[in-house]
């Protein structure tokens, strides 16, 4: 009567990901379910990084400036979940997220304008990559040297399947605001498109699969079936009520992220890793009737996240730099928040490669502090100080430069 | 020897608010300094609430309904530094804020949408307000039943004087906003307007005031020198670092809030108070230069906010009501999580409007969590369950009803 | 309809303690209550420094090596509550506590070791006496160079009136205590003691008081009633459940501290300050009976509490200085980790009483770690490193000195 | 250029403890070491539970009644430091702790008192038993219902070898102890002792062994080295730099907990488990001299451990169950505090040895609040109020009993 979890999918990094069935990387309700758990089971689901092991530890940016990201993501899944229904809640508890034994490391990737870009490709439209040693709980990098913090661990990416209806409302809605500006750079949605598709057990029929590859969508924005979220509390002891649109729900998980800071603004921007996640699920029989008219997944995070108590905080408003003034605007808000601090933290030393990333990586708050002062937003990003190696408060006379530019990032930067 | 700490700004709530020269609500760098300070002084500063005292502790709300805007913000200032010149950083330490003795309440209201309406005016459009009582550091409301909470107390608004020049330039670009829709109900912007001005100790030369009062810039965004930020963050033991635009800084101050949530969405939506402030100053000279091409303050939060441990999360994407996509759009994003939130809570027996007016007062916390996954932006609002009486975890077969509806807020929506 | 706290007990720190009726120094169930209140209101306290003023903000430490004990601790009170019994639980909830206007300092003492010494009077046998200045929550002092922190505000004293039955078990077990060593220095408790005793309002009628000041106990130690608990955690937003011994409960407070090290062991040993709290109680009808068998108060710890994330702890076990081994004894240990900080802090420049005056008043932590692992007990006691400007991480070549000798620290131990 | 962590030390729990010579369960300067570490290197190290298998999971106590304490602690190691020598400090970083897969359980036990007994052994003389099952980071008990919580993960032992002269100064003291009441149930002291040694690869060399199995010390109390400390706090990310003794620091390491409760009052009181920890260690050459005249480790506390925001309290003062009064006495007071708790919980149904096993293994603080309150120490147990699945509040009209007698705990008290 030993304590035993289940290990219902493993995956073999020495594979490529399109070899191994338990991974997919579209969403479609017809995909086939890989594994199968009971409500109340502990279960144990093995990821590949999302990019199913196209960045390598190694301290060029070739291969981020190369990425395909019609690969993105892998996911670990479908997994059917017995007796769940559509309009049940289904509670998933993420009981534990860990690195696989032997690969203690992860990347983070400015990702480059011609493959999606960054929240700042206009200022950073090159490919860099940061790679990411962990020991044990803490993080570190020998191309953003300073810092050093402990993890945040969380999947990116969980999600159930959508229904039929869902899945041709999230194609209408995208193509119509592709529609709008088709050429545009980086683009403006990721529409179904079969290159690089990966239906997992589905490509054992390649007739059913030639079917459905045309509308089956991308995973890469969240939507009302949870997916691809990016959030970053979303950790260890956090529970998740997600929405189910076909019997089973279909629950997609993987993106782990060993850490990610608010906004994932470099785009393959938290500390991208493959892992286990330790999952236990339930179900709320009806839940989307009972709870209000919801259009999207619930959480309640964990109780052992990160615990700092000191921040710097950089503020920025809806005024852009050519000195616009755009109306209560928080994405540009935010983005005037993230240029203040990267202006800030240049000061020590870094390239503004180096802090975009680790603004991408690190635990660091991005918080809409006020959304009503018209015309302006106030939005703010909080970085913990405990993570970096010196005092950054501002001072009289300034600060002496303390990081030296022989950090190999300047290797990382692909040639264009 | 005894410790003492000297009240440079004294207020009387027994009196018009227009009638005490030591404040003003508008911004212009000739506005006269009714105070001075040394750098490292330690003085205390008393408020009026921003409204200037237009709104009463009852249960009706026609006085929200009311208000005269034009009048926003009392703030008391402006407040001399010794020796800060354009260029230097003025290092703010925000070391207590109380309430005045025998006022301990205060208020949060949803403006109507004729006077600005609030983040959700689309679906709140009338006005609405909530009394909060003061007991400590808690604060409850006969007209929001079942909650209670520690305060986050803060400034809305701190900052330092404009330069003509920096003036001239937010009037130039808060215009050309506006101009691009003048007839839209809620305004785009709030441009100088004579009307409801009060410039202080100015009000004693006619005709300085009247020369500057065409150009004096309303107090209602957070600008370039801080101003109505709105951060609820900015608590007790904070450090806030203005950038300085005139000689002597010209500090002011107001808008206290006992509390407010991220965003503070309902607009009047703190729970608004008057009080007394005290703070310490520090020169940071030429730190403007020093520390970056920063276009915003820094600050650092201090280390007694509340400590909440359990939290249930509202998340949002970039589709709006009628199921269209947009891109990127954080604000639109944070719409959608606080309407998700909203229609959670009203389960309870909640009114929108209570639980609107609890969004914008509480400490809840406003994220944007992902900025990059197009084109959906993913933000969430995050309720600390420990303010709420009962239960608020989704649960099989849904909650019972907790909150009746003999709660008085009924009343206190405005007669339109 | 104003939000009105009363101020149920005021006092005036320009007039002796002595003659002012609403304090008292003795604990009898025969005092006269100064005030009444009904459980739901919200009630403010004033309250004298706990000596009674014996004790100034200047740099010499004859005041503490004089003070007089006997009169200790002057309490405001009693204080009735309406409708309680004995047999109830009278639940307290702190509101809030705040300094007096005007009287923004504090202080510490070691007691001289004839005066009752502290907890290592042994190594400290002279009176020593810091100053701090209180800029709004934060404490600093002329006399401990590089450490500021926010306080933890609480009362040492929360206590009810005993019932006579109580009362004699008191007298009768301290006594017997005291027999044991009736000439030990310092004395192993404190007897009934008709010199320095103040009464209170009873003091108005001597023929009363001259019968019950012999056995009315002194309100050094905490007991069944709560009393003397001097928990640093009792702090803004705490409820504690106290037994009621005599109708109406007969409520005292006092001995305010600004902030407190867990063990509070230089005795005079927080950071002693005259202030306000703000009270509101509730009864639990026959709680005492109701909740088990319980033989001291329960409480729950407040919402905002001074928060940190880095700590140096240093540990102790019962092996003492002349590596004598004792059993499982935790007061041992715990003296034994705080020899252990001070000789760590020494290391920077510190004098030992410096460290043990920052010990006894700053936020540390003290821990019983391990009480079973025979012989020893593992107590420990932590730092909070934030509190303190420079790097306090052990370290390769060990540190620099960085407190210099000439602080007028030495000028405060008093001469023997 | 993969990552990886090195294994230095692997057990099998499907072998007997006895069988594998990386353990040891016995201190001596002259252990042989099995693995050999350089600073700076990540590596990891497996554990048996303390008892080396001995108690399994199962709903009898027979086998908590029947340990053989002789046998305890089976450590891992010594584990050779490059480089260490006597008088550095070896500072170990605690990177990770993880239970051993297909493991996931742990137990507590209440010690027979004649066999060591617990803190409360005059309460609880039984042998007692709960298991725990662990879901990722959360513990749950089928012994003890309505609770649940996240793991404090710890090693309980963490300890360098000490030298010849320090092993005999421990031999002395303690055998001096144990002189005085030999007789005494519970012993004094464990002394060395032959029976159920294990030392490990020295066992291949009986000549040797024999030599000194008689004067190794046993591993149960704390001492100099760090050794069995068994404080919750020593997490993961904690820092702790421990004296160096002998060359090569040969570092042990063991007894891991997943979750322990101040004080670990119940003696086999942790939740006892099999798992590995991460480790990196740095020498502070010389550190024992360059740090002050320490006689025991430092530490500093890592950034995640659980985060807990309301608790509720109990307090102890120096006054035994019969009423007698003790003078400062912090062990007698923490009993108290202890008691308290139990008489409170045991009013939802509770047992005793429940509430015991509870507040041994969940993280609940004990602190020394007061220690110079003549005659009274104050000392207090507080639990956090989220790991209990009901409201545990003093409340009007008392509590419901909630925990039903049916839980299998009754049948894990061993028959005597």
């Amino acid at each position: 009567m030993q304590g035993t979890t289940r290990t219902v999918i493993s995956v073999d990094l020495t594979k490529s990901a399109r070899s191994q069935h338990v991974l997919h990387n579209r969403l479609h309700p017809d995909l086939l379910p890989v594994a199968s758990v009971h409500p109340g089971e502990v279960f144990r689901v093995e990821c590949v990084d999302f990019s199913g092991g196209q960045i390598a530890n190694n301290d060029s940016a070739e291969d981020v400036l190369n990425v395909d990201l019609n690969q993105a993501h892998y996911l670990s899944g479908p997994i059917q979940v017995e007796g769940a229904e559509p309009g049940d809640y289904l509670e998933v508890e993420i009981l534990e997220i860990q690195l696989l034994q032997g690969h203690e490391w992860g990347f983070t990737g400015i990702l480059d304008v011609k493959n999606g870009g960054g929240f700042l490709y206009d200022y950073f439209p090159r490919a860099a990559k940061a790679i990411w040693d962990i020991e044990g709980i803490y993080a570190s990098s020998r191309h953003i040297p300073g810092v050093r913090f402990a993890g945040l661990i969380h999947p990116g990416y969980l999600g159930t399947a959508p229904s039929q209806e869902l899945l041709n409302k999230w194609n209408h809605r995208e193509a119509e605001l592709f529609a709008t500006d088709p050429d545009r750079i980086p683009a403006l949605a990721f529409l179904p498109d079969e290159k690089g598709s990966f239906l997992g057990a589905l490509e054992n029929n390649p007739a059913v699969a030639r079917k459905i590859v045309g509308e089956a969508a991308r995973s890469l924005p969240p939507r009302e079936n949870g997916g691809n979220c990016d959030i970053k509390n979303l950790s260890r002891g956090s529970r998740v009520w997600l929405p189910v649109y076909v019997p089973g729900a279909k629950l997609s998980v993987g993106d782990l992220h060993f850490s990610q800071g608010d906004g994932e603004i470099a785009f393959c921007g938290g500390i991208e890793i493959a892992g286990a996640i330790t999952l236990k699920t339930k179900l709320v029989k009806g839940g989307m009737y009972l709870h209000g008219n919801l259009r999207n997944p619930i959480f309640m995070p964990g109780p052992v996240e990160p615990r700092f108590s000191r921040y710097i905080t950089f503020q920025g408003i809806s005024v852009d730099e050519q000195g616009i003034q755009h109306h209560l605007d928080a994405t540009l808000s935010y983005k005037q928040a993230a240029l203040n601090c990267i202006d800030y933290f240049k000061r020590f030393g870094y390239t503004g490669e180096q802090v975009y990333l680790l603004l991408s990586s690190c635990p660091c708050e991005g918080r809409i502090n006020a959304i009503v002062d018209v015309p302006n937003a106030c939005c703010s990003i909080s970085i913990p100080t405990e993570i970096i190696d010196f005092d950054v408060t501002p001072k009289e006379g300034g600060h002496l430069v303390k990081i030296t530019t022989n950090c190999p990032l300047q290797a990382v930067l692909a040639k264009l």
